[in-house]
């Protein structure tokens, strides 16, 4: 792919001509739309159709505007790299500009990005080697900090796709019961943390009854984001026994609003980890099957916005120490025969690297409070207080192949009053 | 309500004119209708609203048509009451049957009944205490049988909305890694079981970052039917820990194709097991929030079939001794602030009582085996074989003022070849 596009991609974009990622935007005057960023701008699909600036005979005038994402992800995967294909050449043909700059050209900043997709299922893993032995030694320090099934199978539950949020959502301190003294209240987290990780989402779906493997896996993906997995610790702790968590995981899941495709992706793959004891047919991959993306974490207070201090990052890792795979993961869903939809969802799991600043969790970073973060403001952090702001950003490459994430923030409100 | 209507209802039907449970159908020759059952037969509403039989403003052209209950379980409550006396009424009019019998009603046995709701958000609860009990002596022999949250909350996790099927729909065995020798091996599953629970549809959804208290859930809730969440125990066994069970939930949760309204079971209420130690005030509950359903389990093997035998009723409950109620339940799934959406489903648990025949699985049934059942046909029974076919009832009620759910039935069918 030729960098050369007549729009303009400033240096460090994570939006150059080789990522070309799908979102879904309010657009003032004109609806819901589907748009893909490049450089500072978005272009709205559904008018480069109307205009006929994307001669391709399956797309519908419902393709682009039913408020998601969804009837693109459908399609094959071969027709998407057309549609993307198309695009290349639109950016890069500067006889195109006069025609479809002032149709679809639109400032990101003019544009509201909203939900991409309709979820149907959310699945979250547990996958990163690091950050399940760091969470066993924190929970268990008295025990294996892998459980037997761990290096088996990827360790999974599901999560509410009900409340999964775009990226800007505020996330209200949840209450659960928590114990105190000899009786549990209910009462605000005291404990509540962001899990850094990595999620997808199934294009094609499969039928009930049917397995797909790890080798047919990305088939069925069509593409990521980066995803923040609130969790309020001293919630979890006393209701997941023994059915796992729920009400610790379920306030809020805020995710990216660019839709990175697994083919813009391709120049991140890396071989993962190897796997020992080797795992069941249908969990053997090709490689490379990991994707080298580097992951950051920044926080930022109340306070330090005040005083007009940047964010702090706190965390930098990468993707490319996942244990299991992210094709491994989806073989891993259909495993016992469940069927896949269009529009279902998956988290990496938190992921967190061998050193104390590449862990994706508060409990981890902090150790369970045992060391506090210092911020630049003076002040400490355990876990996330009313107003810390969350900021993640995930990117491959550099210069005119880089491929971004962009950001996925939240920022943590008080709790609601619970006066029933 | 009277119990006259010009429509043929059998002694003994759970399709009584104080049901008009809501179902959708394909009609031959008409497309997805949103249908009332009455006896044998049942009633298009939209072919009603085109004939002007049902005359409320609110309704449209979507109301019964999308394929889905979801639109008509978004409307008030209120709404909800209106179309049913209307439809009473229509039922109790011998003038109307001239007008209404030629174009809205269908014999039951002519309709192919569908999935009735798109779900959103699955949670499956575990709150029978005696199924509690029985499963954590099974489980856990040397230990207290009740873990320490159980009596705090209603233990939950979120299920796969996606693998929720219609009544009818063959399950196939799934396979699963089961512990063999040294290593676990990817096998199907040898320890197959059926949980008879009762399921509960949301109506009207709630905000993100608010909490439904149990006492204003009756609000929020649309109504139910009968649900047989089937499970893998061995699969299940080795997966569940630390993050609770995915596949042996996720291959099929089987639901009956009528949606009984919570109205309808207004004439089932009783008051719910005292609970103690006192629950949190957002689960405080007002009497009677109980329902005394009784709910039935037969099982039909290849064997009894081919012999002409038919099928054994080897479960008989009470939804009556459930500990936590369908208004805490939901209040629950709401405790942290999550947010609800039309079509949201939850499962009760299994639904089990203090008798060795009224427990609401085989491995209670059977207690894991060390008492296999003895079917008529000379079969023994530890788990579900390939074959068995599982028909769950459920009703209040008798003569004219029964309330049934139908049938909610499933065939075991063997696992797939894993050839990848």
């Amino acid at each position: 792919v030729s960098a050369l596009t007549w729009v303009d991609v400033p240096t460090g974009s994570d939006f150059t001509l080789a990522n070309l990622p799908f979102g879904v935007a309010d657009v003032v005057g004109v609806g819901r739309r589907v748009v893909v960023a490049i450089g500072e701008q978005a272009l709205d699909l559904e008018a480069l159709r109307v205009a006929g600036a994307l001669p391709l005979e399956w797309l519908t005038e419902k393709t682009f505007t039913s408020g998601s994402l969804n009837p693109l992800m459908g399609v094959e995967r071969r027709q998407v790299r057309e549609l993307r294909s198309e695009l290349t050449q639109l950016l890069q043909d500067n006889s195109a500009r006069a025609r479809v700059e002032p149709v679809a050209v639109h400032d990101q900043r003019n544009l509201a990005m909203v939900m991409p997709v309709a979820i149907g299922d959310y699945v979250d893993f547990y996958s990163s080697e690091h950050h399940a032995t760091n969470l066993g030694r924190i929970l268990r320090p008295n025990a294996e900090p892998l459980l037997p099934n761990w290096k088996h199978l990827p360790v999974s539950y599901h999560g509410r796709s009900g409340t999964v949020v775009v990226s800007g959502t505020d996330v209200v301190r949840p209450h659960g019961l928590v114990p105190r003294g000899d009786a549990p209240a209910y009462v605000a987290s005291e404990a509540l943390d962001f899990e850094l990780e990595v999620g997808a989402f199934v294009g094609i779906g499969s039928p009930l009854g049917s397995t797909v493997s790890a080798q047919a896996a990305p088939d069925h993906l069509f593409g990521a984001v980066l995803l923040n997995d609130w969790s309020a610790r001293d919630i979890q702790a006393f209701e997941y026994q023994p059915l796992g968590p729920h009400l610790a995981k379920s306030f809020a899941s805020s995710i990216s609003p660019w839709v990175v495709t697994i083919d813009a992706l391709h120049s991140a793959r890396v071989p993962a980890p190897e796997q020992h004891p080797p795992v069941a047919r249908h969990l053997q991959r090709h490689e490379p099957s990991g994707f080298d993306i580097t992951l950051t974490v920044s926080l930022s207070t109340a306070l330090m916005r005040e005083r007009g201090l940047v964010a702090a990052q706190i965390v930098e890792t990468s993707f490319s120490s996942m244990y299991w795979t992210l094709s491994q993961q989806l073989a891993h869903i259909t495993a016992g025969g469940a069927s896949l939809r269009t529009g279902d969802f998956f988290g990496s799991g938190t992921v967190s690297g061998p050193t104390p600043s590449s862990v994706g969790s508060m409990i981890e970073l902090t150790w369970r409070g045992d060391r506090p973060l210092r911020l630049p403001s003076g002040e400490e952090r355990s876990f996330l207080e009313d107003g810390d702001e969350i900021t993640m950003r995930g990117w491959t490459g550099e210069g005119d192949t880089r491929v971004g994430f962009g950001t996925v923030t939240g920022t943590v409100v008080p709790a609601q009053s619970t006066d029933f």
